[in-house]
C-alpha cells in the first residue's frame, strides 16, 4: 500500500542500488578532486582560512581584517555565449573560470575561490562531458591556486547553462575600481586585441579546434585564433601588479569591447578619452588574417569582446614605475583620459570621431 | 565603407538613440533599487562594509577579524525548479532570494548580500517579467536588510534560468555545519512539513495562485499550500539562534526532503538516527486535504521537498534552552541521533524500517 501510494504521487522508489550515478555521486567525486587540490593549509597559509568547503549548505570562509573580498559572478548559456558543437567542453570549464578570473583581476584582486552553478540536459549528463568539463576547470583552477569550494547542480530541459562564482581578496584600499580615472591619466591595454573576436567569425564559418585544412600555415594561425576566443587566459598577474604596488587609476576588463567598456570606465569616471587609432595593439595573426581577405582589423579591436585583456589608467606621476612585462605579456599605452566634457573618441590620422559602445549587448539592438 | 564593414562582420550600430531597453538600461535601474534599499551606512554599521556594490567587475566587501563569511548558491531552471505558467513573476523572484537564505539561515550564518545571475529569453525580456521579479526579490531582500550587490544579465534561447547566490556573516566559530551530530542529540525541525509537495502536486494536477474555485474552503486550502510551494519562508531567525546562541550541533535546511537532508547530516556526521513518525509535525492543511483524498500525508512530510524548514541536532545539555518560537515558528522534536552502526531509521508503532533518502534528486534515476 505504502509502496503504491509512493509511485502513484511520483516519489521515485530508493536508488541506493542504481548503477547509475546521480548529483550526488558527481559533487563527491568533486568534492574530492577539490580536496587534493591544494597542499595542507600549513604550507600555503591563506588556505587556512577557508574552514568549509564543498560539502554544506553553505562554504565558510574566516575573515581577517586588513583584508578585503572581491566577488563576482559571471553566467554563461549555451547557444547564446557558446555553441556546443564548436566549444569542446575542457575548454568551457576553463572558460568558465578565466571569465570570472578576469573579473578579479580587473578589481586588482588575488583569485582565492570558486564556486560553480552547473546546468545541463539528461543526454550529457550521461557523456564525457561533465569529467572533460571539470578537468578543465581544475587545471586551470590549480595554475592560479584557486580552491573550488561549493556550487550547485542541476539538470536543465536541453541547453546547457553555467553560473561561474568567484572570490578574490586584496590588502584593504588596494582594491582598484572603474571610477578612479582622473584627466590627464594614461590609458594602457595588456597584450593584444581582436582575436577573441577573430575566432568567433571563423567559428561561425565553420572551423574547428583541432580541424585541419589544406592550406597548413593558415591552418595554424586559425587554430591560434580560435584558442583565443575558447580558452582566454585571465591577466591574473597584470590585476595584482596593478592594484598592490597602486599602480592603476582605475580598472576593468575588455569583456564587451573595447569600445563599450572604455564607456563604461569612462562613465563611472565621469571623464572623456581620446584614444590613438595607430597606437592600438591589434592582434598579429588578426592583422595577417584580415590582410588575406580585406577586412579591417580596427573593427576587431575596437568592438571586438571576449579579449579579456584589461584597460586600465595610470597618473602620469606613475607610469615609469609600470614594469614593461607580467607573465610575458607586455602593455601598450592607447590614449589618455580627457575631462567629462571632451566625451570619448578616436584619432586615426587627422580625423577624430566619437567612439561609441559598439560592443555586444544581449538586449535592445 | 567603415559602416558597411561593421554591418557585414556583424556588428550592431550604435544604439544610443535605440527606444528599446538594453541590459545596461537593466542594471543601472536595479543599481538604483539597490542603491536606494538601505539608509545610511551610519545608521546600519555594518553596511559600511560595502566597499564596492553593482556597477564594477565585482563588488567589495570589507573582512573584520573575528568573522567568518559564509556563501552559497542556488541555480534554478525552468521546467525543472519551476514552471513559468504556475509561477508568477515575483513569486519566482522571491523564491530565488528565499532559497538561498534557507541555506544562509542552516549555516547559522546573518543574511547580508546577495548577487543574482538572470538569463531570460528575448520575449520576457520585452513584458512585465524582469520588472516583477526584481519586484518579489527586492521584498523579500528588504525584509532581512540584504543589500543586492552584483550580478549578471544575459539573454537566453528561450527557457529562464536563475543563478541566486547569497553571502552572509557569523561571529568566529559559530557557523554550524552538517557534521556536529553526536550519538544521543535529540532532533528537532522547524515549522511543519509537506505543505511545499502538497502545493506542487496542486499546480501539477491544476491548480493555480488566484484561481478560485466553486468550492470556497478546499479553495483558501489550497492557496495556502500553493503558496507554500511558490513562496517559502527562509527560518532566518531560528538559524540566528541555533547560531549565535550555541545550540544546534549540526544543522541542514530541508531542501530535498527530510529523508534525503537527514541522511546528508547523519552521513557528514557518521552517525545514526531514529525518527519517530508520530512525532512529524504534518502541516495541518496537507493533513486535512490527504485526509479528504486518501492520501498518506506522511509521505508527503517525509520525502517531500522544498519545505526550506530547518532539521537541527542539540545536545540533551542544551535542550532546555531552545526557544519555544522564533519569529512565531515553532520546533518539534521528532527523534534522535544513534551511533553509525545503527543507521537512520524510523519508527511507527511497533515497526521500524530504514529510513531511505527518496527526496529530490536531478540524475540518476
Amino acid at each position: 500500500m505504502r509502496d503504491e501510494e509512493q509511485r502513484r504521487i511520483g516519489f521515485t522508489s530508493s536508488k541506493r542500488s542504481s548503477p547509475e550515478r546521480n548529483e550526488f555521486d558527481l559533487i563527491r567525486s568533486v568534492r574530492q578532486r577539490a580536496d587534493s587540490q591544494v597542499p595542507p593549509a600549513k604550507h600555503r597559509p591563506h588556505h587556512a582560512s577557508l574552514l568549509q568547503g564543498i560539502g554544506d549548505d553553505g562554504a565558510v570562509i574566516k575573515q581577517q581584517s586588513g583584508r578585503e573580498t572581491v566577488i563576482t559572478t559571471d553566467l554563461l548559456v549555451e547557444d547564446i555565449d557558446f555553441r556546443r558543437d564548436s566549444t569542446p567542453a575542457a575548454l568551457l570549464g576553463h572558460k568558465a573560470l578565466a571569465v570570472s578570473l578576469s573579473d578579479l583581476a580587473a578589481m586588482g584582486a588575488r583569485p582565492r575561490w570558486s564556486l560553480l552553478a552547473l546546468g545541463i540536459p539528461q543526454d550529457l549528463w550521461e557523456s564525457e562531458f561533465v569529467d572533460q568539463f571539470y578537468q578543465g576547470f581544475f587545471s586551470l583552477a590549480e595554475r592560479y591556486d584557486v580552491r573550488l569550494i561549493g556550487g550547485d547542480v542541476s539538470r536543465t530541459p536541453e541547453k546547457v547553462v553555467i553560473d561561474s562564482i568567484a572570490l578574490g581578496e586584496c590588502v584593504a584600499e588596494r582594491s582598484v575600481c572603474r571610477s578612479g580615472a582622473h584627466p590627464g591619466d594614461l590609458l594602457y591595454v595588456t597584450g593584444s586585441l581582436g582575436a577573441a573576436a577573430a575566432g568567433l567569425r571563423l567559428i561561425e564559418r565553420g572551423a574547428r579546434v583541432g580541424l585541419a585544412h589544406a592550406d597548413e600555415p593558415e591552418w595554424k594561425l586559425v587554430q591560434e585564433l580560435l584558442l583565443r576566443q575558447l580558452c582566454p587566459e585571465p591577466r591574473v598577474g597584470w590585476g595584482l601588479v596593478l592594484g598592490e604596488e597602486r599602480l592603476a587609476s582605475a580598472l576593468i576588463d575588455i569583456s564587451d569591447g573595447l569600445s563599450s567598456d572604455l564607456n563604461h570606465l569612462c562613465r563611472e569616471s565621469n571623464v572623456g578619452a581620446l584614444v590613438h587609432a595607430n597606437l592600438l595593439p591589434v592582434d598579429a595573426p588578426v592583422a595577417d588574417l584580415c590582410g588575406r581577405r580585406a577586412l579591417d582589423p580596427l573593427l576587431l579591436a575596437l568592438h571586438g569582446g571576449e579579449d579579456f585583456e584589461l584597460l586600465f589608467t595610470v597618473g602620469p606621476e606613475n607610469a615609469a614605475r609600470l614594469p614593461r612585462k607580467v607573465d610575458g605579456v607586455p602593455i601598450t599605452c592607447i590614449g589618455e583620459i580627457k575631462a567629462g566634457t571632451a566625451g570619448v573618441k578616436i584619432s586615426e590620422g587627422s580625423r577624430v570621431w566619437e567612439l561609441d559602445p559598439q560592443g555586444w549587448q544581449h538586449f535592445g539592438e
